[in-house]
């Protein structure tokens, strides 16, 4: 079953990043429809009617979204009804829900609003919970065209709760077996080194992909069931001896992140967390805290900027910054230490350094980190040297500090 | 000038999100190449040979991205030969700077990486400074294609330096004038019913599109310069009019972001700002301190989740607690004043809320958030209610918060 995605939006070309594609992507992969391509274009008539032509003729499924919005430059429908030789009938369910939304939200339905309503004479409306511009379903013969409102969290619930169980009652869907390794602290280039042995191993139905972000680089293992486990077996026999090459650098699987894994850590050990950081700036804090149940484990942190804020919150002698700068192992560890204490976590995470581009020094220049982690019985702090870059020094050092506190508390 | 854009990589295809595209099409905007399409396609040498041959027959500039890495699943250099007809060469240039690069970081060049200094007879190389892989270059007649690799920070740093120069000097590009006003509060369709008599008065030549984000809703007019500065003025006007329809929800323009609005008038008042956050969990601080400069005002920031970090961190009265709940106004206001009080700064900001998906009551639903700030003789509070999404009631909270420090501060 093959797919192609349409994203449509003058501003999708002019800067701004397209995040339902890619989310769109996946959830399609993970159901076994293969996505060949994602065309992103222009709200223009031409461009879309074009784009849509092409897409119908090579897919099975074809979905597209954005240009179902109020505004102005919103003309999908107008091309959909050319397209499908149809004109606009006006849907009483959608609207009913608009009025219905509206109504909770204290508002009155407007005229714009309610043009929303107005559907292609050929579609099906797909309801829209969380908004008011419903989802359009055609039905081509044995193809399938649906057309989706460009708000995220819209279109996302459509595509989960409606969308995929329909597609799933069409067509039959391969299943696609698939595992991703999590490895952190080596670069793409010095894995695929390490790994030339191990993908001579790969038969040829299974297929490797490198996913490198700043600090993380997934290894990506998978293929279509062939209905006997086989791809199952072989692609989870090839990550138990992948963990044997490079034991060191793993620290999860598949959509699993480092907050996530240190706070089922903390669930499991009934233990408790808390974070001094000065030039991560409250970003470990934000990452351990975007995982729903985090208060569970999450006492607190203190932010300590300013040296000020170092001395008189986390109870840092003044006269060690003195001696070794704001930015050294003593600092950190004593961050570490101070923190837990005051706060009564079981665990604590320290980061001090200098994330740029101002600050750098000939002895410490920019990018350089000190990182420490606490338990109850011990302590440990490690140097590092990430880059220029501030936002990525920032992200490198939260991950490698959730890292460090994830091999502790493993220990 | 007409640009394409080709995104080369299996994993956009099945999940992974494509900022390169975004990033080059914001560039390339900016310097009057105008794209019309962006192509994500996989790593497949049908699928690239395919797509390439659409692009350069398309537009005047190709520029792909990914597929030059070392690792096995990168083609796109074969594909290149075989459409270009031609073969290999060694380039010494790009060889003599990856062995500088691993020299530098006390590394030997492996026999993978080598293999990366080997470019396409009819390219000329690409300076990556920041990393191994060269960019490609090929001039064909009046047309440029352009193959870069996926590597973030290697791929802007080449375009910026060596890219957009050079087609500065192969081509006459048109210059684009364009503004964006940025707004906080309001949806996207309430905007544009207020906004029906102004966009009335937008002449054809200049375009307007509606940016919808979590928090924020961005307007952007742009047009092409006729060389007289009369879109310059034009859309100039547009803004000042537009100034006087929604003044209440305008917070800035442009590549502005509120942090670094609120950062701006923190120096031109020589002022400092410390952060009490709950339900934001180091949101806010994350976002303060992600601009360049900020520890000239960012004192620090008290992360308080547990009740108990509350009342000793922020001496919070447990019987304040207790009588109005931790997501109350008077919490919210005595975390605000409480932290100014204890890190000295001149303002400061607190949140509490719930963010979800637990928590929630029938009188304090999920998504309910208190945000407070603080001045040396004022506070404000004020009461908000989300939606049901963690992470965007989070952003959410944090952008209001920082909007309501921006309005005090002006007064």
């Amino acid at each position: 079953m093959k797919a192609e995605i349409i994203s449509i939006g003058n501003e999708l070309l002019s800067g701004y990043e397209n995040t339902n594609a890619s989310w769109l992507a996946g959830q399609l992969y993970e159901n076994g429809i293969s996505v060949q391509k994602i065309h992103t274009i222009a709200d223009n008539k031409n461009a879309i009617a074009h784009c849509l032509e092409e897409c119908i003729q090579n897919a099975d499924i074809v979905i597209s979204t954005g240009g179902l919005g109020p505004t102005k430059d919103d003309i999908t429908k107008q091309v959909l009804c050319k397209y499908f030789k149809c004109g606009l009938k006006f849907s009483h369910s959608a609207y009913g829900h608009i009025e219905k939304l509206f109504k909770l939200r204290g508002l009155v339905v407007t005229q714009t609003n309610k043009k929303q309503a107005e559907i292609p004479e050929m579609a099906k409306a797909i309801p829209n919970i969380m908004g008011t511009a419903p989802g359009l379903w055609f039905d081509i013969e044995n193809k399938t065209y649906i057309a989706l409102p460009g708000v995220p969290f819209e279109m996302m619930f459509m595509l989960e709760n409606f969308i995929i169980p329909k597609l799933k009652s069409k067509y039959k869907l391969p299943l696609l077996y698939s595992r991703t390794i999590l490895t952190h602290g080596v670069g793409e280039s010095f894995l695929a080194d390490m790994l030339q042995d191990w993908e001579k191993s790969i038969p040829k139905n299974i297929k490797l992909a490198y996913l490198p972000t700043p600090g993380i680089v997934k290894l990506q293992l998978s293929g279509v069931e062939n209905g006997e486990g086989l791809t199952e077996t072989t692609i989870d026999n090839l990550v138990n001896t992948l963990k044997d090459v490079i034991p060191q650098f793993i620290f999860g699987h598949d959509k699993q992140t480092l907050q996530e894994i240190v706070g089922g850590q903390l669930i499991a050990n009934e233990a408790t967390i808390s974070v001094a950081e000065s030039c991560t700036g409250g970003y470990i804090s934000h990452l351990i805290t975007s995982c729903p149940g985090s208060s569970e484990y999450f006492k607190g942190s203190i932010i300590a900027y300013s040296n000020k804020v170092k001395t008189k919150q986390l109870n840092i002698d003044s006269s060690l910054i003195e001696k070794h700068g704001a930015v050294s192992k003593e600092v950190a560890v004593a961050m570490a230490l101070n923190l837990r204490e005051l706060l009564g976590s079981t665990y604590s995470i320290a980061a001090t350094g200098i994330a740029g581009p101002g600050g750098g020094t000939k002895d410490k220049p920019v990018g350089t980190v000190w990182l420490a982690v606490a338990s109850p019985s011990n302590y440990k702090a490690e140097k590092f040297l990430f880059g220029e870059n501030r936002n990525i020094n920032i992200k490198k050092a939260a991950l490698t500090a959730l890292n460090m506190m994830r091999k502790m508390i493993e220990k």
